[in-house]
């Protein structure tokens, strides 16, 4: 992997602090969305550093730089950043805000941009100054447009319409229930800086970033139920009318801040508690306003799907599976066949050959996040993206990993499988074994009405606990109905998350294991929660498509593990049978037989 | 059950109140210590309500007075409390503050004594006095030292000595290390209110209250090891040298408050952030003094048991389960001869025989708590403890719960059984055999090191969620060694609890079921935490007494659940065998035979 020299941008931005009678900058990984992909002018972390991961902070100083990435990354940092010119720290044990206590020098001026970063990260960063005696200051101006040469524009990805009928409730029925909300908080105003929740307020899909269909926006909603949308008035169009926009009036982003200052003075704003940007919390106080932090009203209400969002999911569901498994058919042929002619088949081309299969589904647009398409060691990488410096062949030798989904105009899919197709180790096979097991407990659980994620995670992790092994990662994700793949606030996790899971809330199961320099190997569903008698739920899944047993030892499963995989796979057969092209009928047929079949064919 | 008339005492009060220029008097149901179990003097509320609850608050104005309690005692305070003089209300759903903020009058004057109240709930009170214009009083004198006639006097429990080799480290070795944690937090000064952390550090046991061998007092340790102790000298008796009191300055506990004001200005100073009271921070920040609200360090050092204290639980367990056994092996012959003679069996011939057994065993001193002997549907109120009005016939008709433990020499033991005495009902089997897999599948898990109590409580209720049960209830708390039956910080919860569980925590695993007005049912053994190869954990069983298999539906355990009773039962017969009495040894040997057996053996 090469490393593009970054001293001449780092040289640019001292300068830039030199004449800003600064010591120092800061640099977060996110924009003013906190989103988790960002458009590539606000990839400012990458462009002074080349980190490409999805969080991370940096502090550049005169006379030196430090990187501070999460564990998840530390690997990867150290093969995309130059460390000659960035010491690297761990965001987490060692983080920025201890390191300027501990290091900063009396009377330092440390900038700041005060909407790149959330209230409680800033309150500690303040505190980490001002026990060195140094001074964190907010920017005026944003340093990279003076800086940062043939800085990409603002996107200005094109605005849709979400139809009602497929959102399952109109804008205004939407706005009006929300806007009810913020007057019973007692609360006058709410303040959204998530383009997802204000794409589902409006009924609207955007495409400044791809694989995220959120258009980068920013919202007031008043409880007498004004609404202004702060968004670029070329990304709508120019028939309004295609819009449900009602009463809403459309202003210029860049009017955002002034007008919150305007609306907010002596009022109680709702702002989000995880996810508002410092500088919206210092309007509102600078304006005289009083601060209720808690989880937006908005995005509880996106939590629980809609009976046609549901259908939807359910309907995408079933053109992914046949995607998928066209993919695993093809797979399933392709990857000995190349190893034979000696042009073993790559990570890369399987990904693209899986982007194939979908774009002939109906209703898809886009992959909903980058494929990892990972085979041998690669697939240890929890966040793999393959390229072409690290595009492994796939073999008959390691599993290889596919964890992708779609975004389709009627939901969001999101789906691990891992195959082997050649001869498992007994290693191998005890660890897929435990992860299949974790699997099929936490999917089918039933659990009581007011069950958080955190009580259910650990059904995941019991059968790689009792061999030894556990994986790093949360063991599930809500998702969005055509918007973020990683939607807030559910997590199957073993960190508290307080959100109850009721009918409706929509979910992913996801449980792995990782030998490091080895293999990886995750199973992942997507469900639904739903009703199951007074009082009681369950998940229904909503992914249709075969798992592949071949590193299964099936004498370690139970009778009722047994029993729920064939159930599943005859519910995968029976969805995708009209719909699978003639030639993976086979396949189809042969790994969604009754497993014990399926061990005495493979004798 | 007879209700003391409470009008006289109300008045009593009223006139304090008028005479103090009062509106209102909050009157919590803890002490200084924020106690389970108060001294008689300290039981203000149960004085003036009648109410025996662990937990509660009243509110007294001149017109009318107000009591808090929570779900646990809907039930009882309807029987103890007068309601023509009390108006019942939700100690969470509904509480006190929300009530100030709704109903208190402009100008309202509340009193409240600081230092029986938290400073989380002094914080709402005040905020909910507040947003209705009254003011929350901090008091001066305390009250009932005017209104109580005949008023107790503070207890003197005597104090002894615990020697270091049954403490397993001296007290100055603690005191150092302590020290040493609170210099390492930068702070100057740890303020101690709990007495079973100060019993603990200082290596005594004390009497002040039955069943909780802690002495009331209060400390401060400096960072530089200094240590004064507030206690009364009268309790200590007069060979000082009997004590590890070393350099330790005894003071008066009246002297607490003063001595606090004067250590803590302008220094950090650690409190404990779930008890300490109102009144401390109060004088911290009066003082001058910055606080570090948290996890007291002693609760943190205290909750790992040293070998010697390990060595000890399982010592007393040995006692504690021939006693159990024994009284179990008495039950299972006279409740059905009493029956026959037409003179059953009570609920407290059982506790008082249950307690004859015990004292016969080595190293031990009373109860942990008071025993809750529970028939038939009287087993459905969990904190159930029987008396002359409830006392109900223990039959063959419904199971038999009970739930005991001892303070011993060595330790504290906390264990219940449930045991059916005739047939049961199809739908006590079903119940009890969940409530049986719940417990072993708590019992067995292993785990890694890290994990956290919230983690693992589904594990116990998931059984009980497949037949559509659950309990109101955690699943398992931490116990003192010698000290407080429940002990913090580690909780089996649905909640979070952030504490790991780590090799020498002790639990308890205690799964139930209650059908109101029919029966109830809990197994519950107290287990240590111990390593399991690299990296994981898993759970030893300390409790050494048999499960009664009667209402177990055999077919319903898997090969593993019924092997993991077998090898418990095998285990509880080898220990006691050398030790029950010769008339109990067939009990002893048929309640442990292998679980089929036993069934065969019933049929």
């Amino acid at each position: 992997m090469t490393i593009n020299d970054r001293a001449p941008v780092l040289a640019a931005l001292r300068g830039w602090l030199d004449a800003s009678a600064l010591d120092g900058l800061i640099v977060p990984r996110t924009d003013a969305h906190q989103s988790e992909v960002t458009a590539p002018r606000d990839d400012c972390l990458r462009y002074i550093s080349g980190f490409s991961g999805s969080a991370g902070l940096a502090l550049v100083l005169q006379d030196r730089a430090l990187i501070f990435v999460d564990g998840r990354y530390q690997v990867q940092v150290r093969q995309e950043v130059d460390r000659s010119l960035f010491d690297v720290h761990h965001l987490h044990d060692d983080p920025l805000d201890r390191w300027l206590g501990q290091h900063a020098q009396r009377g330092w001026r440390i900038g700041i941009d005060a909407m790149l970063v959330g209230g409680s990260l800033y309150d500690r960063l303040v505190t980490g100054c001002a026990a060195a005696h140094a001074e964190l200051v907010v920017l005026e101006a944003d340093p990279f447009d003076a800086v940062w040469r043939d800085r990409p524009p603002r996107p200005l990805g094109a605005i849709r319409a979400m139809p009602p009928q497929v959102a399952g409730e109109t804008a205004a029925h939407k706005r009006a229930r929300i806007a009810e909300g913020i007057r019973q908080r007692g609360a006058a105003l709410l303040v959204e800086t998530l383009p997802d929740n204000i794409a589902w307020l409006l009924n609207v899909r955007g495409s400044d970033v791809p694989m995220n269909p959120a258009p980068h926006s920013f919202l007031l909603l008043g409880a007498d139920n004004d609404l202004e949308w702060f968004v670029d008035r070329r990304k709508l169009g120019n028939d309004l009318d295609a819009y449900e926009l009602g009463s809403v009036t459309v202003s210029p982003p860049e009017r955002f801040l002034d007008r919150l200052a305007e609306a907010t003075a002596e009022k109680t704003v709702v702002i989000d508690a995880d996810f508002a940007p410092q500088g919206v919390r210092a309007v509102v106080l600078a304006a005289g306003g009083r601060i209720a932090p808690q989880t937006s009203p908005i995005t509880l209400a996106k939590a629980m799907k809609t009976p046609a969002e549901l259908q939807g999911f359910r309907d995408c569901h079933l053109e992914d599976g046949i995607a998928v498994t066209e993919f695993l058919a093809w797979l399933s042929s392709e990857v000995s066949a190349r190893e034979q002619k000696g042009h073993p088949l790559t990570e890369l081309e399987a990904e693209a050959q899986l982007m194939a299969f979908r774009k002939e589904r109906a209703g898809f647009l886009e992959s909903s996040f980058r494929t990892i398409s990972a085979a041998g060691a690669n697939a240890a990488m929890c966040h793999y993206a393959a390229s072409a410096d690290t595009n492994a062949p796939i073999d008959t030798v390691a599993p290889y990993l596919v964890d992708s989904g779609g975004q389709y105009l009627n939901g969001t899919t999101d789906l691990t499988r891992t195959v082997m197709l050649g001869a498992p180790t007994e290693e191998m096979k005890i660890a897929y074994t435990a992860v299949l097991k974790g699997f099929i407990s936490l999917m089918s659980t039933r659990f009581p009405v007011g069950t958080q994620g955190h009580q259910l995670d650990a059904f995941a992790r019991r059968p790689l606990w009792d061999a030894s092994l556990d994986y790093d990662h949360g063991t599930g994700h809500s998702v969005g109905h055509n918007l973020l793949v990683h939607e807030y606030p559910h997590r199957f996790d073993r960190k508290p998350n307080l959100h109850v899971l009721e009918p409706g809330t929509i979910m992913t199961v996801e449980p792995g294991y990782y030998k490091q320099g080895a293999f990886g190997m995750r199973i992942e569903n997507q469900v639904e929660v739903v009703a199951d008698g007074p009082g009681f739920c369950r998940f229904a899944s909503l992914t249709l498509a075969p798992i592949d047993l071949t590193m299964v030892d099936l004498d370690a499963l139970s009778p009722g593990e047994i029993a729920f995989l064939d159930d599943y796979h005859v519910r995968v057969r029976e969805a995708l049978l009209a719909h699978i092209r003639p030639q993976n009928l086979a396949f189809l047929l042969a790994q969604t037989r009754p497993a014990v079949e399926q061990r005495e064919a493979a004798r």
